[in-house]
């Protein structure tokens, strides 16, 4: 390991992170919300111990087991100075709450354990609301960006955080590849803020909702999230833009900036994505409209949004969906396990990886008819190297592992059986709201403190996609001797 | 396809499923049983169809496709010729669950939609377990132990029923190997009956229990299944049974009859098994002294019995264990997604093919900080082949797939979410009992008829192991050009 410059790419983190605190403090300073006294002490503190780690020296080059460690800790660290100012505005019971709140936030879960939201000081909901947005494209692909000319092997950071097998590199240079995504992703932003104005909701829902539809996130200012508004142009607005952004960022930046079509239309991950979330969207609407007798275009909107909220992880709701008849809740609960796109903003197993594993599956049902025959694994017209299978089936294990674990485990605290399930899965996939106590309509303010620490970690699992977080239990990761560079 | 050689053997089997009907129906005449009708009538028209096909000549060598017909084809004569007797003696309101009672004997799954099951005629309680018991080492394997000399690939035969990846030979001839199991399954069951006899049943429930315990089927000649008898005694032989139920039976001749402990000792599919067992066992012990004040010694009791249990897809229970405390019942949860060994009566995903993901994952977290080394799969000193790993990680994913298409299948036909997804791994991994509607207790009589048409299939898509019944829905298998032979 590499003490010193492990705490000096800390620093810079922190000090990174405490520049964005300064958005809601001069919202609050503008407003004369009360929380401003918060966002000042919580700004000042966490950019000074930044700066003064940022001072430290760098010693070496950043090898495999530190950039492990930088992006882990990276995370844990945002977790903790998000926090800051809703603990010290005093708004939640126990501090576990506010740290829940925070890493909810920075890893676009937008599970929250807030009541009575809309009464909240502002600046502390655009504080919630701005963490998922920093999160949704990654706060290390942020740091990477920002400080371009680090030349401490930024390549390991990047790798670690962008979610997907294998993201494609779009420049030479990884600091650029990064601003790029960087800019899709703020264009996106302010068009989404842009549309939901003309919709009708006022600027600071717009913006709120912009920043945390793009980012999958799924914070509201409202208790009663999108349902609030009880406007259709404003969900089918929420549902572009959620669409947007569990979709594949170097593929927008291909369609966007370089007007490539030809590339959007060979990607079978963004037509299986697109398929799934339709198909997904027909089964509700048909069985929301045949079993509860609600309209049949009511049954579509109230069917393409959750599918979409649910599949990109993002979480909004519009509607108590655990009430809804049980083929319904099945499609919810089945999209809880794929997930978008690869290089995008959701969480979750992700549609790539789904398509590798079901091509294996054919080509060992093929096996059982052909036993002889050699057969190559294929998405669309590019073959999948043995290693990439590799590393597709072993992250789809250690992502059941986990979730298995995690049950036993939110069990043994208390949570019935149901709840532990769906409070596994709606935190390791980033979504949010579940079934059982934990449903549309409930928050996790209920649960016992430990619980809410184990969901915030399993967060950062599902996040940064297990693999990076579980080494970190591997005692090889300990071993001081080790010295080998990636 | 080979539409002679086909009959030809669906006619064979046929004809051996009617000889065993004449144990129920001697036991029927000679106690005067209101059903010897019933099974009068069904064994001579099973006999006579059976004698009838299997005069049909020959036609070739047995192909892969015409052994994946025989095998699936066969085990759905087989539920369709054991539910004869239950729909012949009127007990039944729809012929639906005549044929889901017969099919969840021969898969052992253990679901029933019996009523006032201790009420019964006896003969059919014998049938019911009967049918378990065949289905436990698998109608094929007798089959072809039965009739040696047929020459027609039998291998493939054998390799297509018996779980588990890879099968060990135990001996050059397949049905040599076949007979050899069969030897074991029947001194054991004896030892079992003995043993249950011993502890106080009357013959009829001890001779009951040993066929269902061995062949981990669960099938009861009480409504309230063993807790019935309200005998620790006998719940300790049921425990000790269904686990070497649950156990390969290759490692069994090897210790039984060839003294060869060593194997044993260096088997980590067994140790491994065991393992899980004890400690799922302790977990509940300490979950229910804890949480529900019951003693010690009763917790053990309950914790191992359901663990064994739920393991080893038999599904016999003692308690309601829905009622329990989240932890113990998330225990219980986790081991219906295990199953037990390779080459045992149990179903399920197998320890073995749960050790070979393991050993991947950790190899995937090792290359996380070695990038370039070059790593083997070992299960012991055993290398895990490329081939395997592929059949493994396929096995899984296809297993996972059913299960999610179930759950909206089911969910689609009006079970509630938590009742469809327990049935379905309930019936996919044969372990009957499962939670919400199907809980310990509860039968599945109560489910639409087209649900137990779906779960009949799902249990034989679980027994067979998936692969072989999905490879009946992929086009190439409807090429009438193809011939190859495997």
């Amino acid at each position: 390991m590499q003490p010193r410059l492990l705490a000096h790419l800390m620093g810079r983190l922190v000090f990174l992170l405490g520049l964005c605190m300064l958005i809601p403090l001069a919202f609050a300073a503008a407003t004369g919300d009360p929380t401003a006294r918060a966002f000042g002490v919580s700004a000042a503190s966490v950019i000074a111990v930044g700066f003064a780690m940022g001072r430290i020296p760098l010693d070496g080059e950043l090898e495999a087991r530190t950039a492990i460690a930088v992006v882990t800790l990276g995370w844990a660290a945002a977790g903790v100075v998000g926090a800051l100012p809703f603990w010290l505005s005093g708004i939640f019971p126990h501090w576990t709450d506010a740290l829940f709140e925070s890493v909810s936030g920075f890893t676009t879960t937008g599970a929250t354990v807030m009541a009575n939201i809309a009464a909240q000081p502002r600046a502390l909901l655009l504080w919630r609301s701005l963490l998922q947005w920093l999160g949704g494209m990654g706060i290390i692909v942020l740091f990477v960006s920002v400080f371009p000319r680090l030349g401490i092997g930024s390549v390991q950071l990047f790798r670690a955080e962008v979610p997907g097998p294998a993201p494609e590199k779009l420049l030479p240079r990884v600091a650029e590849s990064g601003q790029l995504l960087w800019v899709i992703y703020l264009a996106l932003t302010a068009a989404a803020a842009a549309l939901l104005l003309l919709t009708g909701l006022d600027w600071f829902d717009a913006v709120n909702h912009a920043l945390t539809a793009v980012a999958t996130g799924g914070y509201s200012t409202r208790d009663t999230s999108v349902a609030a508004f009880a406007n259709p142009m404003a969900e089918w607005v929420l549902v572009l833009f959620m669409f947007l952004g569990g979709t594949n960022f170097v593929l927008q930046y291909r369609l966007f900036r370089l007007g490539d079509w030809r590339a959007v239309a060979a990607d079978r991950e963004f037509w299986t994505y697109t398929g799934l979330l339709l198909a997904a969207s027909v089964f509700i609407m048909a069985d929301l409209h045949l079993k509860t007798g609600a309209g049949i275009w009511e049954s579509l909107r109230l069917g393409v949004f959750h599918a979409v909220s649910v599949m990109t992880t993002a979480g909004f709701t519009t509607a108590s969906y655990d009430l809804w008849p049980p083929l319904s809740q099945a499609v919810l609960f089945v999209l809880m396990w794929v997930g978008g796109s690869a290089g995008s903003t959701s969480g979750g197993p992700k549609v790539i990886r789904l398509l590798v594993l079901v091509k294996h599956g054919i080509k060992e049902l093929n096996r059982l008819l052909h036993s002889r025959a050699v057969q190559v694994l294929r998405i669309g017209d590019r073959p999948v190297s043995e290693r990439v299978f590799a590393a597709v089936a072993g992250f789809v294990f250690l992502y059941l592992t986990v979730w298995f674990a995690s049950v036993l485990v939110l069990a043994g605290l208390g949570l019935d059986l149901v709840t532990a399930a769906s409070a596994a899965i709606a935190s390791l996939g980033t979504i949010g709201p579940g079934f059982g106590a934990i449903g549309p309509g409930h928050t996790y303010a209920a649960l016992p403190p430990p619980a809410k620490l184990y969901l915030a970690f399993l967060m950062i699992v599902g996040r940064l996609e297990v693999l990076i977080v579980l080494v970190l239990f591997h005692p090889a990761f300990w071993e001081w001797r080790l010295r080998r560079r990636v």
